[in-house]
């Protein structure tokens, strides 16, 4: 089992020739996949795929693919989120957005081809693997839908939809999390115990902590936010100053949405149990996301 | 042998319940997406996989999930080139556009959810069909690859990069069109001939005849659109009015343009030569599509 960092430096490395094996390399499209693809960011989804891979006794490195699929559909989200039409955000970890640098149409499209890539990417390897074929299909199959009409698109939509009309309680709140948040992590998770050719019992595990861990993520998240604007603006509570989206702090109040990161740390600690010591890398996860909001 | 009518009405009938099955009916973006996928069109690249699958000898009927993937697909494309950072576009068959309709974020949404639901559909098909994987997964895997990166969004990017740059001649043009509209052309059949096992011959001669058969048809829609333009401009040869688009009558004037269709539709009846009186359906497809510009 590797730490977060060598796992992230894995993908980080693979990530590239991915997108210079299907596309010219000078080409507008390759340059603006490329710029968000490599702009940072933790890696954390496809680390914990690998992890998940080696902590089921599977093998890390046929699940690269995989790993590599998860960062370019995050990605991909984060370009169209960052649209004029959605968050029309401007920077993203210290430098301008997709669209902001080769303009709107192009971060559209950069983003259609990170996610059509990923697929593609996914069916060549379970195409050239006949003998193991179908817990590669398996695994893809988890990821696509993990992020699409079913999964986060669907949380997105609701998310914006409920920013747009103002409307929205806990109900929504609790879909907008699941949708838009937890299942990038359910998913994802799920594709590594198909490939390791996991038990039930380990599905069902991960399909826990992955929803405690996204709940506990997104809400931390969302503290952070407001919590970053609250230096600002002088006060402890109040609406997410983008447009105001439906938040933790929205709906339970910044004591509430403490009292909810708690509790999903604990779940999520507590799906761990069935691994043991195994499962180290995913405890250690879930302690430092704690400390975002501390 | 069906007619393009009978195999679309097939298409009609069986896309909303893909949608339905795995997203809330209520939902904004269940909406969206279906506004647009049942906002009528030819269907004619799932029509023509479905004739493939038949031309060949394979089963249409087991074919007809991959023919709506390729419409989803074709339906995102169109709301993400809809949208006002692409070509702008208030109407769409005499309706509203979708961002028109539902906003520019749902728009961007719906065109993601339809493309992630096409890749999650046929990756499923794939899953449930475990005797025959890996020609599903082959079929899958040619529909995605035409679609994305190395496919039709590296058409786009490179036509969007042409026109807002004003460069661009005979070489950008094949590329343009081999990209945004011979791919979709190209490999939904390929995918035809791996669901139907056909011989290389055959994938050969069907890759030929995309290939001449878009660029007949995308010429013929540049002409259309100048033709439709110069009724109510007064001149016969001119830029597109979009925005200058490079296009066939750009490059070569009309007459030239008039010429490569001409050219491209003899090279498309050419390729259908070794399937004899079986391809009917795709010599027909070719007589209509010359009459567009007449």
């Amino acid at each position: 089992m590797k730490s977060l960092q060598e796992y992230a430096a894995l993908v980080e490395e693979r990530l590239p020739g991915y997108i210079l094996a299907k596309c010219d390399a000078s080409s507008t499209l390759a340059r603006a996949m490329l710029y968000s693809l490599m702009a940072g960011g933790k890696r954390l989804r496809p680390a914990m795929l690998l992890a998940a891979v080696d902590m089921l006794g599977g093998n890390s490195g046929e699940a690269m693919v995989y790993a590599c699929a998860v960062e370019m559909i995050h990605t991909y989200s984060l370009i169209h989120d960052d649209l004029p039409g959605m968050d029309n955000d401007v920077l993203r970890r210290g430098i301008p957005t997709n669209h902001v640098k080769f303009g709107e149409g192009q971060a559209i499209l950069a983003g259609d081809g990170l996610l059509s890539l990923a697929a593609e990417l996914m069916l060549e390897d379970a195409l050239t693997h006949p003998g193991s074929m179908d817990r590669r299909v398996a695994a893809a199959w988890e990821i696509i839908r993990g992020a699409g009409a079913f999964g986060m698109v669907a949380g997105q939509s609701l998310d914006l939809a409920c920013e747009r009309e103002h409307v929205g309680g806990s109900k929504e709140l609790d879909l907008i999390f699941l949708g838009k948040t937890c299942r990038m992590f359910i998913h994802p998770l799920r594709a590594a115990a198909r490939l390791a050719v996991a038990e039930e019992w380990a599905v069902d595990a991960l399909d826990r902590y992955g929803l405690a861990f996204g709940r506990m993520f997104q809400a931390a998240d969302d503290m952070l936010d407001i919590e970053g604007n609250a230096s600002i603006l002088g006060k402890s509570v109040g609406k997410d100053e983008k447009g105001g989206k439906l938040t933790a702090i929205g709906v339970y109040g910044l004591e509430g949405a403490r009292a909810l990161v708690d509790e999903e740390m604990a779940k999520a600690l507590e799906a761990l149990e069935p691994f043991g010591p195994e499962a180290d890398f995913f405890r250690e996860l879930v302690r430092s996301m704690r400390g975002r909001d501390r």
